[in-house]
Order: C-alpha cells, then sequence, then structure tokens
C-alpha cells in the first residue's frame, strides 16, 4: 500500500500489486450492486431525488470499473475486460443522458435570466440610481414576466426541445434497465465483486508503470493544448467559428474533452494505487479543480451547441432567434471562461515534463 | 516651468502659472487653424486621408481648448469661457460622428469575420487535421463567400444602416463647416491664437489646485468603479442586461465612459503644467493605455448597441438575427476585456488615495 503523502507513482512509495487493483475492483462492483439495489427500490417512486442519486452512483462506480480496465488491461484477463469494458459505456452513456438533458436546460435558462438583468430567485435590483425596492413590490407574478419576448420565446423553445429530449432519455434508460443487455453486466459485476478475473502473474505485478503510463498520456494531452492561449485572459477564442457554417461541435473542443477523459483515468489509476483511501494532498484538490473546470468546458460547450441548434427551428421569430445567438455567445465564452480556469488551476504546482 | 521626471502636481516642482495656460492656449489654437486650413484645401478631393487627418486634429485641439477652459476656469475670462466651451463641444462632436461610424463598421464587419472563422485578408487554416491549404486553393473569389447566410446578410444590413448614418454625418459635418456658427468659433479661435484672455490675477496665479482638482476628481470617479470585479476575468458583468427589455445603452457603462472623459481632463491639464513638452514618463504611458482601454470600452459598446439596434430592425431573416445576436454579445465581451484592461493597466502604480 502507498504511503500516504508520497505521489503513488513516486519509486520511493511502496509497491502496489494486482492485489490492490482487486481490491478496489470488488469495492466499486460492490458500490455498482448497492446503487442498483437502491434505484430499484426507489426507481417508481417519481419526484424524489433518491433514484437521480442512484443512477449518478450507478454511474460513478460503472465509470471506475471500466477505467481501472483500460489503464491495467494487461493484469487483467483479456477477453472479460475487452466484453465487460463497451457495456460499461454504453451503460453510463445511457442512464447518463437524462440527467445531461435536465443540468443543460437548467444551465440556459440561469443564463438567459442573468442575461435579462432578471433573476430566477427574487434579488436586489441593479438599476443604478433606483431606490431598494419596496417589501413586497417584488418581482412580477409570472417569472418570465422579467424577460424580453425574445429571451422568454427562447426560453419555451429551449424547454420543449430539451424537456422532450430527456423524456426520451428517460424511457431509453428505463428501458436499457430493463434489457437483458443490462442483467448480463449486472450479472457480470455481481461475479466482479466476489472473484477479479486477475492475470496469474498480476499478484506480483507492480501497478505503478501502467498507471504512470496513463499519466503520461494525460500529460501529453494537456502539453497540446493552448494554454499559453487559454492563460491570456478575453482572448476571444472560443467565439471563433462562432457563426461558422459547419453546424457540427466545434473541433476546438475536442482536445479539451480528451484532457477531460484522461484527467479522470489518471484520477482512478491513482485511487487504485493509493486504495481509495486518499484525503486531500494538494495533488488531489489541483485533480479536482482542474476537473472540474473541463466539466464546466464541457457543459457550456454542449450547451452553446444547443442553443444554436434550436436556432435552426424552422419558422422562429426573429426576436427568438437574436437571444439564442445572444446565449449561445455567452455559452462559448463559458467555454473560454473554463478554458482560463482550467490553464491557473494547473499551473499551480510544476507539471513534470513527460 | 515643471522639471522633467518630477510629478507636474508635485509641490517640488517648480510652480506653473497662467502664462503656461496662455502658451498651451495659443499653440492649441493655432494647431486649430492649421488643421482648418489643410481641411479646406484638401476636403474636396474625396478618397484621400488627409481630410480624416485634419478633421481629426481639428477636433484634438478643440478637444484640448474646451478641457482647458474647463479644469482652468478661475483663469480665464467667465463670459468668454462660458460661451467658448459648448460651441467647441458641438464642433468635435459633430466632425467626430462621419468617422465614429466608419470605425463602427469596420469593428463589426471584422468581428463578423472573425466570428464566421474566415478572414477579411487570407489567412491560414483553422481547422485542426487539415492540411495547409495548397498555394491558389485560398479563399473563395467573394470574400462574404466565407460567411453563413445569416452573418453575410446581419454584415450587409450593419453596412447599410451605418453606411447611412456615415453619409448622414458627413454632409452635417459638410454643412457645420459651412456655417456661420462655425465661423464665429473659428474667429474667437483666432484671436485665442495671438490674445488669451486671462483674468488679471492669472499671470501669478498657481495652475497646480485646478489640475489638482481634475486629477482629483478623476480619483474618485475610479474609485467607484467596480474594479474587484472588471479584475476578475470572465466576471460576465458586461453582458448582464445583454437581453433586457430597456433599449437604451447599458446603465452600466456610463462611469466607465465619464471616467474616460476625466481622464483625459487630467491629461490635458498634465499637458498644460508641463509646457506639452512631456516625453514619455512611466505615469504618461499609463494615462495612455489607461486611455486606450477606455476607448475601446465605449467603441466595443457602441458597437454592441448598433448590432442590438439592427435586430430590432422588421422583418429580418431569423438566421440574420442570430448572427446579430452572437456580435452583440461578442462586442459586450469587448467591453468586459476592455475593462479587465483598464484595471490591469491602471494598478500597474499605487493609485495615490484621494
Amino acid at each position: 500500500m502507498a504511503q500516504q503523502h508520497l505521489e503513488p507513482t513516486d519509486p520511493a512509495a511502496g509497491v502496489v500489486t494486482g492485489d490492490a487493483l482487486a481490491v478496489y475492483l470488488r469495492a466499486q462492483a460492490t458500490e455498482f450492486l448497492r446503487a442498483l439495489r437502491l434505484h430499484r427500490e426507489t426507481g417508481t417512486s417519481a419526484g424524489t431525488e433518491e433514484p437521480v442519486d442512484a443512477a449518478r452512483a450507478l454511474r460513478r462506480s460503472a465509470r471506475r470499473i471500466s477505467g481501472s480496465l483500460h489503464t491495467f488491461r494487461p493484469l487483467l484477463d483479456a477477453d472479460w475486460s475487452e466484453e465487460m469494458r463497451p457495456e460499461l459505456a454504453w451503460l453510463s452513456g445511457t442512464l447518463g443522458m437524462e440527467h445531461a438533458y435536465e443540468a443543460r436546460l437548467e444551465r440556459l435558462l440561469l443564463a438567459l435570466h442573468r442575461l435579462s438583468g432578471s433573476s430566477p430567485f427574487p434579488a436586489q435590483s441593479v438599476t443604478s440610481g433606483a431606490g431598494p425596492a419596496a417589501p413586497g413590490s417584488g418581482p412580477p407574478a409570472q417569472e418570465r414576466g422579467n424577460l424580453t419576448v425574445g429571451a422568454a420565446k427562447a426560453g419555451a423553445l429551449l424547454e420543449r426541445q430539451l424537456t422532450l429530449a430527456r423524456t426520451r432519455a428517460h424511457s431509453t434508460a428505463l428501458q436499457a434497465l430493463g434489457s437483458s443487455r443490462f442483467h448480463a453486466v449486472a450479472d457480470k459485476v455481481a461475479v466482479l465483486a466476489s472473484e477479479v478475473p486477475l492475470t496469474p502473474a498480476a499478484v506480483t505485478t507492480d501497478l505503478r508503470p501502467a498507471a504512470a503510463a496513463a499519466e503520461e498520456r494525460l500529460m501529453d494531452a494537456i502539453a497540446a493544448l493552448p494554454l499559453v492561449t487559454a492563460g491570456h485572459p478575453y482572448n476571444a477564442e472560443a467565439l471563433v467559428h462562432g457563426l461558422s457554417p459547419d453546424p457540427t461541435p466545434h473541433p476546438q473542443d475536442g482536445p479539451w474533452h480528451q484532457v477531460r477523459l484522461l484527467l479522470r483515468l489518471h484520477r482512478y489509476a491513482r485511487e487504485v494505487l493509493c486504495g481509495g483511501g486518499l484525503g486531500a494532498p494538494p495533488a488531489e484538490l489541483r485533480l479536482l479543480a482542474a476537473g472540474r473546470a473541463l466539466d464546466r468546458h464541457r457543459d457550456a460547450a454542449e450547451a452553446a451547441g444547443a442553443a444554436a441548434q434550436a436556432a435552426r427551428t424552422p419558422r422562429i421569430a426573429p426576436a427568438t432567434a437574436y437571444a439564442l445567438g445572444v446565449l449561445h455567445a455567452d455559452q462559448r465564452h463559458e467555454v473560454e471562461a473554463a478554458r482560463f480556469e482550467f490553464q491557473q488551476s494547473w499551473q499551480k504546482q510544476p507539471v513534470s515534463a513527460p
């Protein structure tokens, strides 16, 4: 087991072998089964937070199992591993969509309120010169009354489109959870909870080279990011192509999304090496902050895409389209802000050259 | 005369009296007359840069005369001063409009090209993965072909509206220059070039208290700016109210515009005290950088307003409105970037508390 305050890939830290991987995978599999049980018990009681939490916990352990299978591939039975990973990816992808659409809609509606100078929650008056609002004079009865016609219509359009997408995602997730494909995965995870298919050599194999390789892939990907530009505030890079005729996602976002995934794999590998018993040493906090910045990057990029897509709805009013244009640019700016945030959090500690 | 490397309002600097003000005003009046002569000689030859330069020089000296009349009011004949200032303001305002509309259109068209991932000047390919463009394959014959339909239509709409405004401003400026009102101002400036109407006491009055008061007004106004917020990149303040139902200019911009004017008055007062013979000590460079940031703030704010106003044109296509929305938000981000730039340039040297 690695010592608490040494970097887990440090040669001075104790050797960690396949045993630690087995412990980690069993724990994650147990967590998966616990979340699944919780989901089955609460899944029918709509309106509570529990099914959401259960689905999140399911995805959380599915990602960790899948990530560990990838990073420590040579230590595990190859056939089993290759069969398991795509199934776990399918599962966490399918279960994540409903929440993603919900969060996207919330992000966009909050932004619309901010851009309208109103707030979904009653707030102080911001008009300079005007005195504080008299008690009781508060916001209009209908919150949407605070928005311009364009912002209100844009909000209604996004609500319609993203609620529809969310409802579909919900049905798809329910179908998935009832499918034989899902039962096969769940059965495999149940076996994993007691029996990890390690290779014969794994028990004496050092995990650190594989973990170091995962870290190196992350460092290479980060080194290829335009971090100098990102570190200059207001570089206006994220909105380049904001009006490009190409309707596909911004190609410039790809490398950042890739770093987000590699950062996750690196974090999971550290969890394996540290036996999941990490406190919060500075390196961990830095990884968490960097990860949060990249989550924000992804969320803003997808919200910007949803605004742009809504603007392509036929027969919308010009005022609606205008509001969606402002909203799109606002979210692309959030993308740029997230890159700046990542650059700032990442440079807080010297990065070892790959 | 103040010593070269002492701050002009420093008590250790030599006393500067009304004489220096007279020297400065005579020099500016002479400059005004020179620019007027140049403008008359070149004004009819359309298509050259000279009338633009001449108009700029006219405005430049009109602003300096007007500003000095304001700052050093007690040293000058009150009736003459009160009559002169509004006339100079009218003149520099009228002469500045044509250039302002031209610059605004250029700024907006450049932004549209940037947002479309194209460039008004042939540039390297930015699509990742694609190899460098083969020579001769360059941009399409029609530059506008690089823009989406929405961006192209938005550009054409802005071009139509701002060119019309510019043409009207041109006629207004020509009319102004031929008016008896203008001839009256020009005559007064001609008198000023030889005879400055100082009060009897002015010759022995120290200019520094009046200059210090101008500086204090500037410092007070800067102290009231939200500089802590402005110093946090991506604070998203400038786009609040971006979709507000209020079609008037952003009230949050007002204090910044006011600082821009006060900074100018402070700079002119320093010119008077230093006899116009300033090199570029650090304080001067800082004032220039801060002034440039505030010019950018003003230009971006007005460009954002023009995009919002164009979006209110009846019967425009949704794609046009969408592009104008993106453009509006982009320019409001420029506003925010300019505030950050001002904050950065201003904090480079400790600011004496007012």
